[in-house]
């Protein structure tokens, strides 16, 4: 029986990418060393880090403009990382829900925090989008998909200053106009590879301008000076990502990727639509094609439908502790067939 | 033919961890899915996580009084967090070449640095133990394996205060008196695992003494209290190092390491001294069992030799490109066949 992965993150991977990533574990490079035993300044892994950053300037359209940083501690370091290098007076917030949460608050430290709208008091269920920025605002930050509460933003607003986004979940799941983008950071672990590397994609021109003292490895012109190896990279986290890219370059790129992603999202919010079961728990124009979140009218049963779906192969549907219900997670590399097979659960749980 | 990886760092990985690390990547869980797609809130990473700490608390003899972190970041990371979490008046610093004097550079953030003793004056090639710290010092820094010049500190001080020591490329080479340390940190990629985590033992009574504003991601308390999982962690680079640690424990433990690591690195000296081509360039009693750091007396010849050596299966031989001439790194994991190999290779070359 086939499993597919419905985990949050880190989450489920192309089959063709892990095929390859554990040829690379066993041998990699012309002495037959593992990619794990390597020097990180030998030809073979600086030939992984330019491929990775060409890849990846390729996919999401990137000019010399931007740097492109494979970095570490995840999102939940970039929370503080990104006001450390760009908050001079006041940042604006759209709180939606756990991660901007979080994210606002380790700005704070280090100036002004203007909560511009939150749907904080609908539980997160939806995506704020009207408000406007005060003209005194370094940078917009926004959360652009959130696996909690399954929310997604899915048109960036135009603004006159620079968004911050936090695109740990859906980045490469989609074209973005590049141009409204100060900074995107996105921890590996869903859509762009393993835990263990964080994808950090900044304006070059929008950095030393902070006149606080900042740790070299905290300051972002560090890395853009030493192309991620100002220290030893986490390598074997940025290989598998540079795979990745890869499978999105054979698989048609971004456009295509939002095309499946869009399909195999409508399948599935259409079964717990029509189901008498399954609601879903955001508001409709603001649903993520990444994370799927339903409950059960019988909330008693969630276990149940859990266990049921694990035993027929869909595994991981159990959704954020903060929140409870199901979350079907549905990032780039999950089949079509996985969903299929999904709604089929979803349909036989239904009628029995 | 077999090669030998010489490289300083991400270095040799034992064969054993190698082969399980391969097979984790291609079938991992209950669910025949990989460990690289896995959640790190599920029980099977959940008891990678249990079991590494368990494996380093008892080849270190770690009391309850200390924590072990999984961080990311490497060793330049712990260069400010150390200060920024435990300095509260001053820092002694041992100067013992390039990772002290970055180290230091940090720390001077965060409060007074004083540069109790420094072998800079003689290009580090020794291990200065003759200085006294001053009474009102919070902690003494000392980097106790210089990759760089091949220094190491056979003996660890007795001081009044805690010592912060980077081991990052030799920790787990040798029992260490636990007692003496508030902190301890190191970059995997050495002895202990692939690039991507930074282990971190921490005496918890230090902590939580300092007035500073710290973000939570650089905190050493937001870590301990969630065991490293506060966010995603780097789940491959912990579980090879897991590996790495089962295979320790299979090995003797630590005080069996330290006596092979003699042993190897007896026989590779002796060769260097015995030959009329080469030199060592560190003080005799502080020379590295890690990292053997030689000269050719006819400097023109380092190339043809390092180039006569990759031939013949030992890869990695070049210096560090700011000292030049070779060095050997013999962690762990470099076999004895393999140094005895590189003693071969030494000779033939002497002779001809």
């Amino acid at each position: 029986m086939n499993a597919y992965n419905f985990y949050a993150g880190p989450a489920i991977l192309p089959k063709a990418v892990l095929n390859k990533a554990t040829e690379a574990c066993k041998s990699f490079d012309e002495f037959g060393l593992s990619i794990l035993e390597i020097s990180h300044r030998g030809k073979a892994i600086v030939s992984v880090m330019e491929k990775t950053d060409k890849l990846i300037r390729d996919l999401l359209g990137l000019s010399d403009d931007y740097a492109v940083l494979f970095l570490t501690g995840g999102a939940s370091s970039q929370f503080f990382m990104s006001a450390m290098n760009l908050l001079k007076n006041k940042a604006a917030f759209v709180d939606t829900g756990t991660w901007s949460t979080k994210s606002l608050k380790e700005a704070g430290q280090f100036g002004e925090v203007d909560i511009v709208a939150s749907s904080k008091n609908d539980n997160y269920t939806h995506f704020p989008k009207d408000y406007s920025i005060a003209p005194d605002t370094d940078y917009l930050h926004l959360t652009s998909n959130n696996t909690v509460c399954g929310t997604q933003l899915h048109s960036f607003p135009d603004v006159d200053v620079p968004i911050v986004c936090d695109m740990s979940s859906d980045i490469m799941s989609r074209p973005i106009p590049i141009e409204k983008f100060g900074l995107i950071y996105a921890g590996a672990q869903k859509n762009f590879g393993p835990a263990g590397t964080t994808l950090v994609i900044v304006r070059k021109d929008l950095l030393g301008k902070v006149d606080r003292a900042i740790p070299t490895m905290l300051d972002y012109q560090t890395h853009v000076a030493k192309n991620s190896a100002f220290n030893t990279p986490p390598v074997f986290p940025i290989y598998v990502s540079m795979l990745v890219c890869e499978w999105l370059v054979e698989q048609g790129g971004l456009v295509e990727m939002e095309k499946k992603n869009k399909e195999k999202a409508a399948l599935l919010y259409t079964a717990i639509d029509e189901s008498n079961s399954f609601y879903g728990t955001t508001a409709l124009e603001d649903r993520s094609l990444m994370n799927v979140t339903f409950k059960l009218h019988d909330e008693d049963k969630t276990d149940d439908f859990i266990a049921f779906a694990q035993d027929q192969g869909c595994i991981g549907l159990k959704g954020h502790r903060s929140v409870g219900g199901c979350r079907a997670s549905i990032y780039n590399a999950m089949p079509r067939e996985g969903v299929v097979k999904l709604v089929e659960v979803i349909k036989e749980f239904d009628n029995k």
